[in-house]
């Protein structure tokens, strides 16, 4: 029903995404790989919309990483193929991955223990299909992932190329540079990445199965949407970042120097409390206002100093709130407002639970 | 299709409510309110589940307090009635709280300043219908509320209660006590809930209006779940927490002594992880285990002192989590799955959005 209204008429808060953003940041992406000689495979759980998707993948839906069975059921059922479960083998779900891994032309699963190489051993596919396996390597993201030096991972690596080759075939080796999220600073934030594509690269150089040849496949998902946080670490500029959450001023409190907006937790999620100076948004447009509480269903603006000038933001003012964390924050709203230049284009409506 | 199952068959995450232990907090709470001559009026913006407002209203569906305009919609259309719409009230929604309150018998709502009022009367409804309004004070909280000292706030109630009878009545003064969680212990509650009432009745007391005559009703709204912060705060004890977040065990990582879980944020929130010393939850019936991590999808445990017996958290193991704060941790279930006895006997599908 919201179609064609302007951004300042909806119902808040909302979460608003900017369309020509949005679709740059997708090509700047495909075209940054393609000079790179990568191939993308992006990952969806930020927006989780058969719509992201689609502009991720350049519209052919085909190559990409999700973090949820659902997510994966849920791209399969929009047209997608070629789909990673980008997470360690779900032990106890394993017929869901195998009913994935038959419908589609390829479901990749990650490994990272020959407990799991077993498990999938257990249940072999029917109809000449085989598991498509990725290692999981930590290169010291410290979270899922063999590490290389580990002595288990080459003949892990090995085990799985060759144990059973009617059956499980290895893709190649997987990393995630996690660890990035707590840098400050582009320079901080290369020696990571570098440091984790010599640890791969090191440690396919030391093995010879040929699947592990070179790296071939990133697999970026936040910058369809960016972030405060992005823009923070420096991965993306302020005008990339595609989304914002709309809010409305519903109360003045000039004994205590405060507006109330109508966001709280349930519409920006808790992300970014303790590790940026604007909390977990910043306001568009207003560098003076910073977020100084959040409830349910209430935010607290103040000014970061002064006195604020009430009559700049009578009630009703609606305001923009750009997030700290858009993970975290899209994954509050089940219905994005999709614009082009303040006009509601489309409904994206993503998938959730397990 | 997962009536009847054992929880431990569940996909994980997944958010179990324990019936009986729910049904036992709702009935506390109406007979601790019958022995204290109070009206109870539930607030069901933690769970949002009708079957929960069922509970909490003994059946009668009647009588309830909301934080959003969806759940009034969504409680109206399942046959509640007698909804407070616990906001300030929303500008530029006006017409959405005039649509509530033409359907319903009472739909109530919130003012805090003479703005509010003049939107109301704006806006009058037809048919011999009235605005409902309660005002709200703020009595140290320090969110949305006139402070019972504020000059305005004598004139207001009376301008509320008189001004137009024929279209607007005042039903009471309304006053929440959002600051007792910042408390460590049950007297300081006591302290600020003692104070709170006694800044409400006197400035009901100074006033003549005979609305405001006595404290009538509460709302709380946590109880029917309860939490881990429930607990830390003293509001109940350990064995009145009705939900738990299941998860599996998904990876062992020795070398770090930790175990690698699938419950993210997208399953507990972040909620409690700068305030607890068992982070965002605890682990029942390892008291020795502690969150160390949360990222979307994945969650670190690892033991507060010594070595991790692996042995005993094979992969695919079930552990149950009692969250922090339950609103927060409800909100990022599509589904709750309700179980007697570790068996499953509804699934309670909550409202979302606003």
């Amino acid at each position: 029903m919201w179609l064609g209204a302007r951004l300042d008429a909806l119902p808040t808060p909302a979460l608003a995404v900017d369309r020509a953003t949005a679709r740059r940041n997708a090509e700047r992406m495909q075209e940054r790989c393609r000079a790179l000689g990568l191939r993308l495979r992006p990952h969806v759980k930020t927006h989780k919309t058969l719509e992201g998707g689609a502009l991720a993948t350049g519209g052919t839906r085909r190559g990409i990483a999700v973090s949820t069975l659902a997510e994966a059921r849920f791209f399969a059922d929009g047209g997608f193929d070629d789909i990673l479960l980008a997470y360690p083998l779900p032990a106890g779900r394993l017929e869901e991955c195998a009913e994935l891994a038959q419908r589609l032309d390829a479901f990749q699963v990650l490994l990272d223990s020959p407990g799991a190489l077993q498990r999938l051993r257990q249940r072999p596919l029917a109809g000449g299909k085989r598991w498509l396996v990725w290692l999981k390597l930590d290169c010291g993201n410290g979270r899922a992932g063999v590490r290389p030096t580990d002595p288990g991972a080459l003949p892990l690596a090995r085990a799985i190329a060759e144990e059973a080759p009617e059956e499980v075939t290895l893709l190649g080796i997987y990393a995630h540079c996690g660890n990035t999220y707590g840098c400050s600073g582009v320079p901080a934030i290369q020696a990571i990445a570098r440091a984790t594509t010599a640890a791969v690269l090191d440690f396919v150089a030391a093995h010879p199965v040929p699947e592990m040849a070179e790296l071939t496949e990133v697999h970026p998902g936040n910058y369809i949407f960016y972030d405060l946080q992005q823009t923070l670490l420096g991965s993306c500029q302020p005008q990339d970042v595609a989304i914002r959450v709309l809010t409305r001023v519903v109360g003045h409190y000039p004994h205590r120097n405060q507006l109330l907006v109508d966001a709280g937790w349930t519409a920006l999620s808790l992300h970014g409390w303790a590790q940026s100076p604007a909390g977990c948004a910043a306001v568009e447009g207003h560098p003076q206002l910073r977020l100084a509480g959040l409830t349910q269903e209430h935010g607290l603006l103040e000014p970061t100093g002064g006195q604020l000038d009430f009559g700049r933001f009578p009630v009703g003012t609606v305001l923009a709130l750009v997030p700290f964390h858009a993970c975290a924050t899209a994954a509050m709203h089940p219905v994005y407002y999709v614009h082009e230049e303040g006009e509601v284009v489309a409904l994206w409506h993503p998938v959730r639970g397990w």
